[in-house]
């Protein structure tokens, strides 16, 4: 049975995280908003009662419904078997997981630092100074660890010799930073050639290859996490 | 054998969300830097190769580390039956935990709307106008949430007939809004019984009845993530 996949229908935002992961495992699942539209999406969480989610993404399945990206990820990863099932690597992929879940929130807190619930042009003084430190100093800080993340992996991919949700995270970290901040990014990925060939080994897993042609990976643009404003970028 | 828990020895920070599972667990542990003071936990992390965490908390045992509060509070779940163990309740709970995570770091980005590596004092401007959404807006969404959840249980605590360090956190949370924001929180507290009442009961469990009157519990402070600066409060 396919999951059902609630997200924003317009943006690849959080939800791309779940969707890539479910895409590279060949997992089954209907993008629902795709067909519905937001209004479907509204409809849907209004519609629910008792253990809803906080937002979107939420997957729906049987009488569940799992909300926060790296819980689905978690969810999908003990079901489907898509990562080494020992302790001691279990906690440490969703150690990796939910720093990629940090950096994520402090990418849209470059665009949206003193008002989450406004529009970026109402705070874009603050945002430029935002965006300084973070291309300067966290950028770096954490494209730094998940390099030595990798590096202290025995096998070629983030964890060990298979992909994980962590990697085709990773791969979508990369992608939407280089949209984001492609003059920052051009000027310091060369310091990060464990995490590039990462990226570079997700987008050649047959189920992502297919999936960046098609017509379900939307574009990048500026209304979701990543958001390419020429004025939050620099060398 | 007792946990190694390295956190920064003079806040509660995010480590306290840690110490209060486990000081109502009664699970033993060591609070390393309480000892050797900071050095001695810059020290720690210098020291450790491979599998090192981002940013404290963390806890050492054997040769695990693990890093990030929700994955930790995850670890001591599984590992010491501290909730249910079905699939629903254990994704469920952690979403919560998740979105904890969550609220706790828009609570820092209030008073660190623009530079999180800078200080308080260069971004006042910013913080006060970062405050007045995250009172108005952001933290009634938050509080009514946890609310829903709570209500949706069919027992007393958040997720069911136990507590779990779900309830312990959202203590937590109480907590450190009320010593931050404590004109608002006593002008909304009103709309959100179930919630206080859960905070009630967690400071009535035994491990953490003794933990507040002792010294291991460090006093809330303007070095912590939630800091009562009054000018960034109002009804």
């Amino acid at each position: 049975m396919a999951y059902n996949l609630w997200y924003w229908p317009t943006i690849q935002g959080r939800g791309e995280f779940v969707r890539l992961a479910m895409e590279a495992a060949g997992i089954d699942y209907v993008d629902c908003a795709r067909q519905g539209g937001s209004e479907a999406l509204i409809e849907d969480m209004e519609r629910r009662q008792g253990r809803t989610p906080f937002a979107p993404p939420y997957l729906a399945i049987d009488s569940m419904v799992i909300a926060q990206v790296a819980n689905i990820l978690l969810f999908l990863t003990d079901r489907h078997d898509l990562a080494p099932s020992g302790i001691a690597d279990r906690y440490w992929l969703h150690q990796i997981q939910l720093t990629i879940s940090d950096v994520v929130a402090e990418v849209h807190n470059v665009h949206h630092p003193v008002a989450v619930m406004d529009y970026y042009d109402g705070q874009k003084a603050e945002a430029a100074r935002a965006a300084t430190q973070f291309r300067n100093e966290r950028l770096p800080k954490f494209l730094g660890w998940f390099e030595e993340c990798i590096d202290a992996s025995p096998g070629e991919w983030a964890i060990d010799h298979r992909w994980t949700p962590v990697d085709t995270s990773l791969f979508q970290l990369v992608e939407g930073l280089r949209y984001m901040f492609p003059k920052r990014m051009a000027a310091i990925e060369g310091d990060y050639p464990a995490l590039i060939a990462t990226r570079d080994r997700v987008a050649a897993i047959p189920g992502v290859r297919d999936y960046l042609k098609s017509e379900r990976r939307i574009p990048f643009n500026t209304d979701g996490i990543f958001r390419h404003y020429p004025e939050l970028d620099a060398a």
